[in-house]
């Protein structure tokens, strides 16, 4: 294991403190912050999110702030999903393009007025995208980087836990929608979400002084449903289908690849950037697409940090983009981003290092 | 020490291999990279780069290609520094800033062919910001990221290793002028450069796959001056005034306040990107400037992740944006991003946690 070297262009969260107590093993970096991914004991990481309740330090998930009279213009021209019926307290799973349809980022994008958004992105920088978009078409709109950090309670006691500190409204909150509120006077914004499918709550801190005191009122509320300390759980967002923006993509991939075309408006208007080239696209099919993969190997395989070529009939035909020794299965499982001639069902072999693995296509989730 | 979780968003570099056989230690990330930041014996990495000569893993430095017939305009949009006199096989440090006059990132742009540039970036991403310009203002340029990663060798004996290897042409090359060349059929651009004040070259790998086979050429070629693995070295670059975007600046910093006004010609073409800011900044004259600063502590301190505040007569006044305990000096020295009301010679206070730490402000650079 390698360390990581303290820097001021890797920031800590607010709730770098509280993990710390928590006992954090290790971090990766994200949107240049520290993101804890492992605290000592990865199986019952697991299990705690699978059957009781979770606590994640996400605050990487930083917000690109439009503030203006041109906010949801330049929302709409960032984003090729019709934001036309957004309301206010409602968020929305965006792919964000460049002009030639590549994706560039996943955020949610919430709507917290006419004037006000904030897009909760994945790993690469919107701020420097939005700016110059703005800047260059002349909008009305301020772009930052607001005070905010979500923590993540995840699992299917989290409602139990949110509902305990909150009050029972939040039971009643349908996904992806939020509501602005206070806990103990620190502000945040309460949303249904989170990168799991086991359910659960983003809490938007919008206090960065109020990391730890928010962190503890969620861990005591929680003891009595066995909360405990985890993050984005590689194992169960491969077993139910979750892409990662940048770890299952590349720099050529559109969202039709990465089963993100159901996020894709066509009749958008003309101005948003990469409709052309999606509607393109989307007519002639796009040349891959992302299905699961079964390794035969019954042992956990190490893919390493990189993409692993996939191979059919000795040809290369796609990239396995992670894998992972799934505990409920007990198989090595991953994503293929592979040719579309490539189907569900078919033999394919995963090359790492010197190994080749024999393989089968399957449909996605896994679970 | 916290480890540093695998991941595709995280890619090693060509030159990873090698430097775990070296026996890297800690890592940072960069450019969605890992650079490899120490090997175990920091005072010896220092002295090895002052005294004789050090290996770099530098591939981090990423290049952001703009290829086509309007590619030196785009290159001269980006940047407030005049390029139209740059000759083929020059290399420029440049300023880059977004419409607000803040700096976003401070490459070398290397000018390979009229229609051929690279951008050798800091940690931001400079792909999406180029494309968007580009697309924006419909410029026949292609932007990508070609596969060329940089070894650097520095130190006083890094000219005699280079030499060794290449031939006693490199002897005659000017800073940051390059040459396309190749090393035992391996293609590589050979640059008067390097992020140090000890003299040395950049190696531009242009092929991925030889990482190890260029690593031990070096390697090789350089043990009878003493050459070994480093990195970037903290307490030579803050003794030798050496700025670090990301790290030295924040969301608001503009050249003028970190050093960097003598590369920002107000001249350039008014559709250069942020020079009506700028010219205004000049005018006005910055707000904050980057001065040293010294304290009074004779043991190391420990600064953290974060910029630590700096306060004159109880008033904050500034950033600490970095402090390392001086191998030459024997004192704590850091950079101060302060007012302008602060002058060289004033006392001040920097609050590191609890302590507080009397300290001076000095010039740049230290050493």
């Amino acid at each position: 294991m390698y360390g990581i070297t303290p820097s001021a262009r890797l920031r800590p969260s607010p709730f770098y403190d509280a993990t710390v107590k928590e006992g954090v093993t290790n971090f990766t970096t994200y949107n240049h912050m520290l993101m804890p991914t492992a605290f000592g004991d990865p199986e019952a990481e697991y299990w705690r999110l699978m059957n009781n309740v979770s606590q994640w330090d996400v605050a990487v998930e930083r917000q690109v702030q439009l503030k203006g009279p041109d906010a949801g213009t330049l929302a709409q021209i960032l984003s090729p999903r019709d934001l036309s019926k957004q309301k206010v307290g409602q968020g929305k799973y965006v792919p964000l393009c460049d002009h030639q349809g590549i994706l560039i980022n996943d955020p949610v994008c919430l709507k917290l007025a006419d004037d006000l958004y904030w897009l909760s992105i994945g790993d690469s920088n919107i701020w420097f995208w939005a700016k110059s978009i703005a800047a260059e078409r002349g909008l009305q709109v301020e772009i930052s980087e607001p005070d905010v950090s979500p923590m993540a309670i995840q699992g299917p006691k989290a409602e139990e836990v949110v509902a305990n500190v909150c009050g029972d409204w939040v039971r009643d909150v349908k996904y992806f929608w939020f509501k602005e509120t206070e806990i103990n006077g620190i502000p945040v914004v309460v949303q249904r979400s989170g990168w799991s499918k086991q359910g659960g709550f983003e809490i938007y801190l919008r206090d960065g002084s109020k990391g730890s005191a928010l962190w503890n009122i969620f861990r005591e509320a929680g003891a009595p449903f066995g909360i405990g300390p985890g993050g984005p759980n590689w194992c169960e967002r491969v077993e139910s289908g979750l892409i990662s923006y940048g770890g299952d993509t590349d720099g050529t991939t559109n969202p039709y690849e990465v089963r993100m075309g159901k996020y894709v408006d066509l009749n958008v208007p003309d101005d948003t950037i990469g409709i052309q080239a999606l509607r393109r696209i989307a007519a002639e099919g796009a040349k891959r697409h992302t299905l699961g993969i079964i390794l035969d190997a019954g042992d956990p395989v190490k893919p390493g940090f990189l993409w692993n070529p996939i191979f059919k009939d000795g040809k290369k035909v796609g990239d396995l983009t992670n894998c992972i020794f799934s505990y409920r299965l007990k198989k090595n499982i991953g994503f293929a981003l592979i040719e579309t001639t490539c189907a569900i069902g078919d033999r394919v072999e995963a090359r790492i290092g010197d190994a080749v693995h024999p393989a089968k296509l399957t449909d996605l989730p896994f679970l």
